[in-house]
């Protein structure tokens, strides 16, 4: 025993016993989640007014910290696995991920090389090859084919490690002192994890060039803008490194189309990464395959298993084609981490595949999904929540004083208050916000008013605490977002979603009408 | 139901039955640890022929699963769990950051700001000031004193974090354009990460400066040295701008003198981020605060809970002065993030703090560990650690064959094989290995057959599964680290490991001596 006469912090029995005390808590936490508010209705500083000013010197008992944990910490989480959780996008947990992340944590290995825990290691490539096969990848990306997969925190790493690869990759033959001329290209639908990326990489803040995209195109990339900015840049003596693509993105599920950016990226050398961080997952599906297409002529590919493939945070799938462009600008060797197995070439040693030098073994949770559902199963969750997103999609635009502001493409429906339904219906309401501005101006002032009220729909009902949804604004529409994809959620969740999306709307509009 | 007939991926009751069941699995397998080597003993490619090459179609049952991960994953992992686990440095598990990791899992929460779970960032706000407080960082590193503790998964990203926000602070300056005249400093016997961390952040090769260190200053960084190589760096028109000092470097834990580094930084403007990744755990004992003094000239510390605080990994506590600095480099405010709390700015929004944006709510681990073991025992684990690396110190400092290489620290020892032993006792195995070189020769030529003869001790160590160690060579000179630190390990462990050591050693030498 670790220390005399105390029980050892790993005690077997007592992990056990605690252990199934903690099982049971999360079960009923699971049970009781409806009756949360979705949204956290706390306000700033509230657990510091709760909690002591430093640690206790003395053990506490574990039914002390849960009492806790339910009393303190649950008011103030915002719950992702509600089923009444709309938000950004899901975070979608499952048995099989749970169990996983169970295992891995019991293990607790540091499998940053081969050696230090060869499972690690191998179960990852395993998986990441299964996977890529489910998406149909080309070859060319799993180890099958020369390529490969590593398992990332986020995508933000994903992106990070391979524009590093990309800008090394540049560097070793125009020299470091040129790192100055170095250009990337997104749109401005990108995520701003790429931005950060940059930032991070050193590439020039005036060097990160962003393509505009409009409404009449849905908000994807277009081909012909990238090749113009890319050959002003490089008559400017830019040299162009890296394209980040995108299939979903955040604001509106966007999707760039692969092909066309491919090849035009492909002119200049550029790397391509593309980031499916959220419509990765359904691409598993047949029917959906087609949004990746063209996926052959980027460099690598990215989806987060921990948003929509019940797959606990954090597990971001990549893969590359030329890992070697990784690993050479990620590889350490110190003498302290020499083994024969690296040296015999024989073994991947992930360390060298990302940022950090410890992981964690990710691979266990997305076997264990893997194999808990299979593929049919998988398929069978996600086309539920397609098939709700359509079923929300229908109250929408059954209602006329709705609309549904982009079309959908996955399980994410954009929608919002319509200014026709405004102007033709609730003139008094627009006259109301605008004071003395006449109805019919359209001026942008009339676009801020309209985006006002939409911004307060989401605010009311999100307040209700029944459900939990987000916004973005797009070609300056304020738009809310309706993102199923909560494993819990059920099609009654999703009617009764629109019940309190109509309720809110119904007291905004009528109590502003009413006053006049 | 997500689908129809089949069973939710979360329902509570599956949730329960299964849970219990991977419980009692790691219960079990932290009860028979000791029957399985230490080190995996499999070969390269081992699971490939044991998995099939594609994930089922047909969903599994978590019965199969568990016995497929007992037959085929077990054999392949090197138990960093194990008692007889003295290699590398610890991940040293225990209930309660098991029981945090899968509240956190549970919840499965995506707090990046405040508001997408205000608990999640509350909670670790509080308890990085508790254990700062515990560590007796100055208070400017607290929140309570306008400085801030933040969790990161690794050093690897606190360093990166730290060192873009140097870079940046001081390009804010001079101008994007000057990036390749900026340098960044350290010692020979920093971590590897830093150099990774440098190239990342795009740090010009040539810019990245290796003060030497030497065996008679036990390894540790040279003010006088550092500040040298600073004047002239300055004096060829370069900008310093970062350095890294260790308490505890990986190779021998060695310590930099951080108070005189801090006053060398000090008169450059530099940023100085101290690396406490294994030592700074017990830094919370009075008796070992010490190594830190200095700590108040440095602008960052960090130290791995996941390594010797039994927080389950990933879990690196990292404390900034300035957290203006951080979030300047690493801030973004994309829309679809826009909410009321952070407009307040009466809120911490944590994605602004690290490289990723999505993260998991890893404060609930280290605050279970807090409670659970309280200050107290927290010290006693650490200190029985210690005890028990002074218990191996004492055998090796017994055995005239053996010797100490540098002054242990903490709880870890780096011994060898003396070269002294070899060659008064045992010069037939040196002229065998040595062929027609007399034995008397001090050539590197020499110390190459003692590290020879080192690393043979060490492959036999680990190849008999008892326990498992790692080495390192510092001043050229292989040497065995004896890293105690795991959670299960007790005074017999040692006593079996020294056995083990003993008996190997008797094998090699005797081996040899036979032979003439």
């Amino acid at each position: 025993m670790a220390n005399g006469a105390t029980t050892n912090p790993l005690d077997p029995e007592e992990f056990r016993r605690q252990g199934h005390m903690v099982i049971d808590f999360i079960a009923d936490y699971y049970k009781n989640i409806e009756k949360y508010p979705v949204l956290s209705q706390v306000e700033p500083g509230y657990l510091k007014k709760r909690l002591p000013t430093s640690a206790p010197f003395y053990p506490e008992s574990i039914e002390t910290i849960l009492g806790d944990v339910q009393e303190h910490i649950v008011p103030g989480i915002t719950h992702w696995q509600s089923p009444n959780y709309f938000a950004y996008f899901p975070s979608s947990g499952s048995i099989a991920g749970f169990l996983g992340e169970m295992l891995a944590t019991g293990f607790n290995v540091v499998g940053f090389n081969w050696m230090s825990s060869p499972a690690a290691t191998e179960l990852e490539s395993i998986v990441m090859d299964w996977l890529g096969q489910m998406l149909r990848l080309p070859k060319s990306f799993l180890f099958s084919g020369n390529g490969g997969g590593v398992l990332q925190g986020t995508t933000c790493e994903a992106i990070l490690c391979t524009l590093v690869a990309a800008r090394d990759r540049t560097l070793r033959i125009i020299g470091n002192e040129n790192i100055g001329k170095l250009v990337v290209y997104c749109s401005d639908q990108t995520h701003c994890a790429f931005k950060k990326a940059a930032q991070i990489a050193g590439i020039h803040p005036d060097n990160f060039k962003v393509i505009p995209t409009t409404l009449s195109s849905s908000f994807s990339m277009s081909p012909k803008a990238l090749r113009n900015t890319i050959t002003a840049d490089v008559e400017a003596g830019l040299v162009p490194i890296f394209l980040l693509a995108t299939v979903g993105t955040t604001s509106t599920t966007a999707v760039d189309p692969l092909g066309p950016l491919c090849d035009v990226a492909k002119d200049y050398g550029m790397w391509v990464h593309v980031d499916a961080a959220y419509a990765g997952s359904i691409c598993i599906c047949p029917e959906f395959r087609h949004f990746i297409d063209g996926v052959e002529g980027a460099n690598s590919f990215s989806f987060n298993a921990h948003k929509w493939f019940f797959t606990t945070l954090d597990c971001c799938c990549l893969w590359v084609k030329d890992p070697t462009a990784l690993t050479q600008s990620l590889s350490t060797d110190p003498e302290y981490l020499k083994n024969k197995a690296t040296e015999s070439k024989q073994v991947v040693d992930y360390k060298d595949w990302q940022l950090a030098l410890s992981r964690r073994f990710r691979s266990l949770k997305l076997w264990l999904v893997l194999r808990s559902y299979g593929v049919e199963k998988l398929r069978g969750f996600l086309r539920s929540h397609v098939k709700m997103a359509k079923l929300f999609q229908g109250f929408v635009e059954a209602d006329e004083r709705f609309e549904v502001v982009v079309p959908r493409n996955f399980a994410t429906l954009c929608f919002r208050i319509s200014p026709s339904a405004l102007t033709t219906n609730n003139n008094a309401i627009l006259s109301e916000i605008n004071g003395s501005r006449r109805i019919s101006d359209t001026s942008p002032k009339k676009m801020v008013t309209e985006n006002e009220l939409n911004n307060k729909l989401m605010d009311s009902i999100n307040r209700s605490g029944r459900v939990y949804m987000t916004h973005s604004v797009v070609g300056g529409i304020f738009l809310l977002r309706f993102a199923v994809g909560a494993s819990l959620t059920e099609e009654s969740h999703v009617i009764e979603a629109w019940n309190v999306v109509k309720q809110q709307a119904d007291i905004i509009l009528n109590s502003h009408h009413s006053e006049f």
